[in-house]
């Protein structure tokens, strides 16, 4: 099956480059709401499935041992840009567990994000693990295991406790079998397992309805969703996709990216799922993909759906600011 | 039509993302001895064609009157990494004809190199004009106007004289008729004009061997891709694909790169010139499918061949080190 052209990039009059795609939107019990492409394929959600992966962290009771708030458990279900505020956050995260960043197994690297990147480079020789933008998630996998009195050390690996308790995570609540055949390693070195598109947005309809989850999975899905929701800048960063879409709709729209044009989302009012994936793996083009498919769901908000359509059509400007082409959802 | 796929990301055992794209391979007089996807289709060279674009700056006598050798000339056709060099060298030949950052109308902008970024927020306040990827290229714009008697002012613009000439070198080269109906605005505030991709390819195969060019026309281009093949350095910067495809094999692989997933590029030895496109625009995609190309055409150097073919099969590698996965030229 050839994917649909989802997103066009203009240039003056001419389409200069095309995306192509896929999008699922269910219901909780898997009811198709919307489709486009093959919703069948298998996708790795990558960053974008990090809620799931926070789930032992919030269920074990150590979110509630260490004094987790909100920001905590957002972090720990973000992909964070690498601004002070996120790397304190993380650190001291680690410390509520007597652990610190020699105990992150993540890797460094400097921020993606250009502003945030100049500032590394102005204030710190290298980056740490804490720079990672999975340093929140990674902190959270260390407090889960020390609360369960698991020995952190290894957390990363396929085998270790901890990634078998993320692995029942997302069967339970994706519905699909995941294990060694459908997995690949991560940017951040933790396992990725490969979903059909339309079983994750089944997932993230569960995750924010609780439909089909037991009462303590539903209560922790609920509160990781929320804590995201209410705390967006600690999910991802400052001019971010991620939190600009959740703050347009305080509590009302949960969105999460993936590296490869992954998104993971839900509108909890719908009792919605939605999980995209751009072919190509492009983020310019995932973006408009969901903020496209937000305007269309949420389209009896006409002011909401206005500020979603404007996400969905982005005008690009050059170094001199000159508008000369758009990123254009162009969804079927 | 709907264009192949041609290069694959892997993650583990599975295919994670791919791109689709088109290829021409033609000789001078436009025969095609390679075609993958819609060669007829109006691709924006972008950047690719820059070495067409610096025609005016030698053909006028601007480059010898300036005393620019192979080091400026490369650079006037080039999209550099901003290093320390390469800004040196751009501010000179402004020098050289009397001007200076100001005459420049390109904009600003950081490094897109994440290492030349952080030695530039760590060395300047702000970037200037000289630090764009082009100031090479408008350096050498101002220094044909100046030599020729034409104010510079404005020489971005559809209807200065400058434009003028390089669309009639853009007309000749490619054999296609270029106007207002296919001009686009491109990051550097000039005209890009969209021209069939096998028309590209004919013209880098015409820039290569002089066929179908006028003598002083075919010096000027020669000259101008023997100084990008002696200096590819300058042509790009530290690490970059067109710097390395380029010193892989002195004097035999012409390559240069522009936005949007394009490659203009010529083996003078075969008398063929190249062009591609990836669909989706992604850069990672067009390399391997260059690189790809090279070694296919390449094939009788063994060796040579085998060094491009790595350029074809990247192995990536996440923040630990671990291999995750591989972006590979699939070409039918």
């Amino acid at each position: 099956m050839v994917n649909p052209v989802l997103v066009d990039v203009t240039r003056g009059a001419l389409t200069e480059s095309r995306h192509r795609g896929m999008i699922a939107v269910t219901d909780a019990a898997g009811g198709v709401v919307y489709a486009a492409g093959d919703i069948d394929a298998a996708v790795f959600p990558r960053s974008a499935c990090k809620a799931i992966q926070a789930l032992p962290l919030v269920e074990s009771g150590a979110a509630d041992t260490y004094g987790f708030g909100q920001r905590e458990i957002a972090l720990a279900a973000s992909s964070h840009s690498g601004e002070d505020a996120h790397i304190a956050l993380a650190a001291e995260m680690l410390e509520r567990a007597r652990r610190g960043v020699a105990d992150l197994e993540c890797g460094a690297h400097w921020s993606s994000q250009q502003p945030v990147l100049i500032h590394q480079a102005r204030t710190r020789q290298m980056p740490d693990a804490l720079c990672n933008n999975c340093s929140g998630k990674h902190a959270g996998f260390v407090c889960a295991c020390c609360h369960q009195g698991i020995d952190p050390k290894g957390y990363t690996g396929y085998d270790h406790p901890l990634q078998a308790q993320i692995r029942e995570a997302m069967e339970d609540v994706t519905g699909a079998i995941v294990g060694a055949d459908v997995c690949g390693t991560d940017g951040c070195n933790i396992p990725t397992y490969a979903v059909p598109l339309k079983a994750l947005a089944r997932g993230f309809a569960r995750m924010a309805t609780g439909e089909g989850l037991s009462p303590e999975r539903a209560r922790a899905a609920r509160r990781i969703l929320d804590a995201a929701m209410a705390e967006p800048w600690y999910v991802a960063g400052t001019g971010r996709a991620c939190t600009a879409l959740m703050s347009l709709a305080p509590g009302r729209i949960y969105a999460k990216t993936g590296a490869e044009g992954v998104f993971c989302a839900a509108l909890p009012e719908q009792g919605l799922g939605i999980a995209l994936k751009c072919e190509d793996g492009t983020t310019r083009a995932a973006e408009a993909m969901v903020a496209a498919v937000f305007a269309r769901l949420l389209s009896d908000d006409v002011e909401l759906a206005g500020r979603l359509s404007e996400r969905a059509d982005v005008r690009l400007r050059n170094w001199n600011g000159t508008e000369v082409g758009r990123v254009r959802a162009v969804l079927p």
